[in-house]
């Protein structure tokens, strides 16, 4: 890609966070021609974020490193609740579960974002030559808005390398006189610098701004989002009065509980819990809001020490110290989400961008990589010249939903958190313990990432008003929820175990769905050993195999080499698998090569293991044993479409909506 | 280590196969100065071995790559039995479980030999910069038989660098015309060639023999070991006529099991199938004895092609065909052992070089692994000083019992594999396929490696005659079997789920053993809750605490960094988690570090998790709910000793027979 003329790109993405870095996963597993820029001169190996939903793990996982990092990571089973008592000491009140069960294979755990970063670098630097090119941050953006539909780069961006930091000018970011690394000037507390950077850039010697125009541009710069304020995007919303700091420890404590996620309520402040891996704790500390005096807390006056000093009196009569602190920071508390998405759907904004908020429920870090994992396999679709552009659309209204939900979350978890407890039954200024503790249940099920359900759309087949009427004169096409009511149309589909047909391993079915673009067509077959519904099946596999069908009207160009088809056919039946051989099933299903032999990982059974237990994906699907039904994921995960296996012409009208068809193709 | 002089060192490895490497990884994993040599002039990248047991992905594990193996591995989870009927018509006449059910978190699997070194080199470079020397091999060993006991460096041995082979003779190992690698010069049907190719490289100008020094010299150089002869050891046993081919093709086929394990019997010979990772299929196929004009098969005549045809013969009227054909190779099974495995505890043998069998069980690259697994950590730790010679004997007999084990085993299976099925009850020469099935049954269990029980030893207290008199007069130490009748002692121990105190994480026993030379003495502490028991857990710690326990005697100089202890205390109670607290228990089961805090590591609980049910440890185990028990483990897992909580005493003199007391040290 490098080798090409860089002063056209397909996509520029701005900024190389864990945001920038997922969107890159897409465009170098996809092959599209990128350029990432940071303004910073390298990666963060200390603070930010350290969070990782359940769904984060998922999404890992689809990208090949989910296992490795969920071993990586501290585990987060359990919350313990930390309250005064009627004397105001304090004692272990609750203990509930953190992530709700059966939820995901995977639970909520904490890993430090420049790990989690080092992931996404190792896989873009495995499918491509792409590279983040550090210390560039763009001066100028227009949109050529006559040409936003047009097939060229209506994208024209300014680039500068900046002046490499002086080590005193490094130093001079420091706000207390510790060598401890802090965030304070990523913080809210601190003023925006990013034009002093940009003007310090254009006025120093030899550094150097190149134009570049490119089809699509991802603001993915943070909070201090400089590609929002070209686009006129306006962040909604508020600042609290509440100020909390943030310590990253290796405890020594006497604390009994100082391994679990801790939620503390004391007659002296509130304080979080957040143990992490390698013996790291992070602590959320409430500042007060006034100082001793009286006089409002100035920012300058937040040190490590300090805030030591104010968890101390908040665990008492439990002591913490350390001897290591890797990283500290202080933040004043906020809720505020991006009055827009995107400009024309030509530039998107996503991650801190467009939606601020609070650190404590491990949000941020994992959001802001939904964001790009939406956005990412769509506008590398409509680059390729695979789907309509009308796809982009999508992005600003589901992210959107979610950036709002977020947003209402955290306002309603936050003043919980931040708020005094109750101190009787009558105390109405004060928080109520059993509320707090419901909040904090329903919360977990939001912050497991896994309960995301996107509203009717292009690719979401619910019922319910879609903003899209592409497709035959409007019609809306509706899945048939009801016949998988446990694969909510919208939301991912959920996992269970099946085994391979060919030999008997067992997989949870989305280890079968790779993030590599593709849709996939799950056909659950049903009882192959029922007469007619084997039947049915033949008679699927004559319909999927005719010209007319999506499968063939619908693929890459023959010189795409990073997709072989847009769809992959997956078979899951419900027969026992020693009764069933996979070479009497039609040949689509297990297509043949004259290289290869038979695909041997198509067809998968739902039927008990000999090491794994039984999957029970039928009964936990609500799928019909002897019937089935044909569910449409799209490469995202999310449950597009559901239908019997004769509505392959619905599926042709889902995909006709969607794709552009080969014959259009130059 | 290299930065010293190269001319002494502590072990030096000849061959660098699986089992060289095994070795080396011990090596690397604790310091000791070591070189490793191997006359092939790069790793191999094709054929070879490919069967993994399941003892083999634990010991992968320990080393802290047995997930990563284990997800590319191809699983083999069921074995398919294809027969005549009585009209000479091949039919699957039954299947059965590969790994038996229970035995360990890993099943058979197969994986090439050449991804299997890499995971072993990346390790060894992880943990030293050792490498390893290709295109050298030994021309000369001496042993000063008068110093084998002293502190020095008995063993000599000149190295010589080969020449670099030429194209051409390369291509001239060649047998067939094809270009498809073959591994004939390996294998038993060609004259052994080392003798040949040391005199050619004596001979030609320009190569550079040096003398080196060693402690310790290990031949891991294969069936024709040059080692074995310099020590005077010879392979005992025999070959039978029975000729054997090897194919590792993709194959196309409409054969229904080729992703199972399969054996077959037809009307015209038999046929392993072991499906691979990668669509790979490897085929044992029986070759005749005798051609069809009645004159002995010309090995020469051994060719893909005519192994194919065997195949069809044999799988008809299935078909099978390949485009793609990786290696293959012939061989004549015979089944061999040495008459000794070591000379004067210095120069030891191991894997192919003292014992030699046939393939199809897929044992010979696990058993060579053992072997060196087995004997690493007893070499280094007595290169460092830590331990007495006398360890070293267990090297010997717990290897050459295990030796010994599978040719027995090999010899029935191949006899039976080889066969002729038998045609009608009366038919005494054909193998019966019931005896076959059962034999196949109860094979499974010895081949997936976790049912070796070592013998009565310096380091195994069951009851039986002991080689080893050291200690008190020779009165031998006993395990109390009884408190943990499911953790037989010389065995591998078992692994359940448990739970870490401080966060409620699930580990597997197993995961908390990691190969870093530590001996586990795992305190099983009953209910924490039972006031007795609390106070007998109390004594326990004051036991050990004392100056006169095996955990003050006994340690590493202060200025060995590879181990800060030779002991871990793991504790494992039965009480509920959420009414334990850590602290409460006495400090030596969870210590105290003034940098770090309190370690959380060393306390896990048998409990149910929230997530992976619950691993019912002590039940399983067979082990007293309230009264628990004390159970050593060897740093490579096996059960050394197991006693009461009381019983102090019997571990200090189990450790006083192997370990140097620390005040004898320089």
């Amino acid at each position: 890609m490098s080798s090409e003329d860089p002063s056209k790109v397909d996509v520029l993405i701005i900024g190389a966070g864990p945001s920038g870095l997922m969107l890159a996963t897409w465009m170098a597993r996809l092959g599209i021609k990128t350029r990432i820029v940071d303004k910073r001169f390298d990666r963060i190996n200390s603070g930010q974020a350290d969070g990782l939903q359940s769904r984060t793990f998922e999404i890992f996982d689809s990208l090949g490193f989910g296992q490795d990092i969920w071993r990586e990571a501290n585990h987060m089973l359990e919350i313990r609740f930390w309250n005064p008592d009627e004397h105001r000491k304090l004692y272990r009140s609750d203990m509930i579960v953190d992530t709700v069960p059966g939820l995901s294979r995977f639970q909520q755990a904490t890993l430090h974002q420049a790990r989690v970063e080092e992931y996404l670098l190792t896989y873009i630097g495995k499918h491509s030559d792409l590279k983040v090119e550090y210390g560039v941050m763009p001066e100028s953006l227009d949109i050529d808005t006559d040409n936003v539909e047009s097939d060229g780069y209506p994208v024209s961006v300014t680039l500068r390398n900046l002046p490499s930091p002086s080590p005193e000018s490094q130093a001079s970011l420091d706000l207390d006189d510790s060598k401890i690394p802090n965030g304070l000037h990523r913080s809210n507390l601190t003023a925006d610098t990013t034009d002093a950077m940009l003007q310090d850039a254009q006025a120093t010697d030899g550094t150097h701004a190149a134009k570049i125009r490119a089809k699509y541009v991802v603001g993915c710069d943070g909070a201090h989002s400089w590609t929002r304020r070209q686009i006129g995007c306006v962040m909604e919303g508020d600042h609290s009065d509440f100020i909390w700091g943030v310590l990253d420890i290796i405890p020594i404590t006497d604390f009994p509980d100082i391994r679990y996620r801790c939620a503390i309520h004391s007659a002296s402040g509130s304080m979080m819990i957040i143990p992490r891996e390698n013996k790291h704790v992070r602590l959320y500390i409430q500042v007060t809001e006034v100082d001793e005096t009286g006089k409002p807390v100035d920012r300058f006056n937040i040190t490590p020490s300090n805030l030591l000093d104010a968890a101390n009196k908040i665990l008492s009569p439990y002591k913490i110290d350390y001897k290591h602190c890797h990283w500290w920071t202080a933040y004043r508390i906020g809720q505020r989400v991006g009055s827009k998405f995107s400009a024309h759907d030509r530039v998107f904004l996503a991650g801190d961008a467009v939606h601020t908020h609070s650190p404590k429920a491990g949000q941020g870090m994992n959001i802001s990589m939904h964001d790009t994992y939406n956005l990412g396999w769509k506008v590398a679709s409509v680059v390729k010249g695979w789907a309509n552009r009308s796809l982009l659309e999508t992005y600003s209204t589901e992210r959107q939903q979610i950036a709002r939900e977020l947003i209402e979350f955290d306002r309603k978890f936050s003043h919980l958190f931040s708020g005094r407890p109750a101190e009787h039954m009558m105390d109405k200024e004060g928080v109520d313990l059993k509320t707090f503790k419901q909040v904090f249940e329903k919360g977990n099920l939001f912050s497991s990432g896994c309960v995301v359900d996107y509203a009717s759309s292009l690719i979401v087949t619910k019922p319910g008003p879609t903003k899209t009427t592409v497709g035959d004169g409007g019609i809306p096409l509706v899945g048939k929820q009801a016949l998988a009511p446990n694969i909510p149309i919208g939301m991912r589909i959920p996992s269970h175990k099946i085994l391979n047909q060919s030999d008997g391993r067992p997989w949870h079915l989305q280890e079968l769905l790779p993030s590599n673009g593709q849709w996939r067509v799950i056909v659950f077959a049903g009882d192959l050993l029922d007469h007619a519904q084997s039947l049915r099946l033949s008679s699927l596999g004559i319909e999927l195999g005719s010209p007319n069908s999506f499968l063939s009207r619908f693929r890459p160009k023959d010189n795409e080499s990073s997709l072989s088809s847009f769809f992959e056919l997956l078979t899951i039946h419900s027969s026992p698998r020693q009764k069933v051989d996979l070479l009497t099933l039609p040949e689509i299903f297990h297509p043949y090569s004259s290289e290869y032999g038979w695909d041997y990982d198509k067809v998968y059974v739902d039927d008990i293991s000999y090491h794994e237990g039984h999957g029970q994906a039928y009964q936990n699907y609500g799928i019909d044993q002897r019937k089935g039904c044909v569910v449409i994921v799209r490469p995202d995960q999310y449950v597009s479409w559901i239908g019997e296996l004769e509505d392959v012409a619905d599926m042709n009208r889902l995909f006709e909506s969607i794709f552009v068809s080969s014959t259009k193709l130059p």
